[in-house]
């Protein structure tokens, strides 16, 4: 991968190996059943910033040159996963009745849970098929077992929902079931199909968990600072939910604030004056600040994760993936 | 498999393979997410025939005593038939927004929606964890293959809602999609565990193809024509969202009760007196008696993929479950 620039700017280039992933990824959904090609034409014409796959790439290129990884198959494991992040979308959408993603109508407002149901399905199902091919490098083990535990961190947040006495801890353990298993999966993979060696592999883990954590606090800060048409949804849909995310964790912890917004809260009241209050709480309580150091924090532990891997040019765009991890605004 | 009784007792009787299927379900499904396994001790629960995993077992005997299948191997596989059964049944009680089945509430009433999605995925990708470990067999590959397939059966079967122009091939192929491929799969994989030659796998196949082909038939008929209390169902719920069955294609192949009962199902208005007229139309018609040749026929060509199998007692059960297949009432 001779042609990176380093840092984020390579998130927002079209690499020639993601136009590859994204034509595969539409050649093996390719549907005989008019309905189900219609709902996929719908969600693989979303774009997004294709994230994993490209960590997959980046991270099969730390077992030196007499190791590049099997063209076929990095390009199928990357295509697995971002099948996989897509699944995991489209069900969650059900689950957060969302009716918008990335500023487009999300599959089950347009066509329904029914059919949000079996298209998740239908591209979990085509990820394991595209595993499968390669399950030498042990892709489908990694792949099943994490599903199941991000469905056990969505599941626990489910249970979770308007609990005012949401620990730091909790907060973490879900995070990393919702989100920084699978950017730890898909560093991992891309490591395991170039072979690398074991401490090669658990340092690239270490870097995507570390990364996982980060986008996910970034995720929760956005939810309730950001713009509407920025973001493409409704500020503070999280917390409408019921959803306790890092920086409510932080308000609730000065008494002040806690006494104004918990009983709203618990109360399951979360309407948008509660919004509005919880945003001035946020700014005013210091929460947003504390927030955004645990996820620099974060951050400063996958680098140091890298710390030790070879040098290669690889290295540093995940290294500058970092700051724009930090910096995004949507 | 020496304790085999012939014919369908069989399926009435817990086998230990049956019982050890049923641990080793429990056992790979244990969550640390405490809803999540509430939800998961409902489902293994609900008890049912475990067709799919006798299945396996049954076909995994027909390599030659030299041939036995690695008992590991064919419980997990057996038990990861069962886990993608059990998944496909949660996902589709979501989409038929089905309130009971087998008599008790679905996690979907139970629960809603957002856990029943989850519970569902987490229960295929147990299913791919346990599958991986026995891949040398190719059973990865089948699975994810026959999933996909599944969905977009569910799919078109949502497309082809309330459609009075549904044809005896359209029914055919979704019946395929629907029912006959994981059959199909249950007794391929059995096969492929015990390394049974290519002829005698393809053989397995078609046999669990055409008692899939006559399950669905017989289902069919018991929606229409069942009690409620045998069946754990309303009676017609079928028809209610709008599903034309075979009986039903029969039935709109008589000219006047297509004239009495099309306008009706085209108009979406399949209410109670919808029903029981719908009801009386196929027994006056003779769609039922109709349908029920068609399913005759499926298990003839069923008993046709056995005989060139070699004479084990395994295969007199597989016989003898063509007349369970026919006979059964819920």
């Amino acid at each position: 991968m001779a042609h990176l620039q380093p840092l984020a700017e390579e998130l927002t280039r079209e690499w020639p190996e993601i136009l590859e992933v994204d034509r595969r990824l539409k050649a093996e959904l390719a549907s005989q059943v008019p309905l189900m090609q219609e709902v996929i034409d719908h969600l693989s014409g979303r774009g997004g910033k294709k994230l994993r796959p490209r960590l997959v790439y980046l991270c099969g290129n730390f077992a030196g040159a007499d190791h590049r990884p099997d063209p076929a198959a990095i390009r199928d494991v990357a295509t697995a996963v971002e099948l996989i992040h897509l699944a995991s979308l489209v069900h969650d959408d059900i689950i957060d009745r969302s009716r918008t993603r990335r500023g487009k109508p999300t599959a089950n407002a347009l066509w329904g849970n029914h059919v949000s149901v079996l298209a998740g399905d239908y591209l979990f199902a085509k990820a394991f098929n595209l595993l499968t091919r390669h399950n030498q490098y042990g892709v489908v083990e990694i792949a099943s077992a994490t599903i199941a535990i991000m469905c056990e961190g969505e599941i626990e947040q489910a249970e979770q929902a308007y609990d005012c006495d949401l620990t730091f801890d909790q907060y973490f353990r879900r995070a990393e079931r919702k989100t920084a298993r699978l950017l730890a999966a898909s560093c991992r993979v891309g490591a395991a199909v170039s072979r690398a060696p074991a401490a090669v592999q658990d340092a690239l883990e270490v870097y995507g968990r570390q990364m996982g954590y980060a986008y996910q606090i970034v995720d929760d800060l956005l939810d309730l600072t950001a713009d509407r048409k920025v973001l493409g949804k409704p500020v503070g849909a999280d917390l409408r939910q019921g959803i306790v995310t890092l920086p409510v964790v932080f308000l609730l912890q000065d008494e002040g604030w806690r006494a104004k917004v918990a009983p709203l809260i618990a109360a399951r009241a979360v309407t948008a004056p509660v919004i509005a209050q919880v945003r001035k709480g946020l700014k005013e309580s210091g929460a947003i600040r504390r927030s955004f150091e645990v996820a620099r924090q974060c951050v400063a532990q996958a680098q140091e994760a890298l710390a030790d891997l070879p040098a290669v040019p690889e290295r540093d765009v995940l290294s500058g993936l970092t700051e724009y991890v930090l910096t995004r605004s949507n």
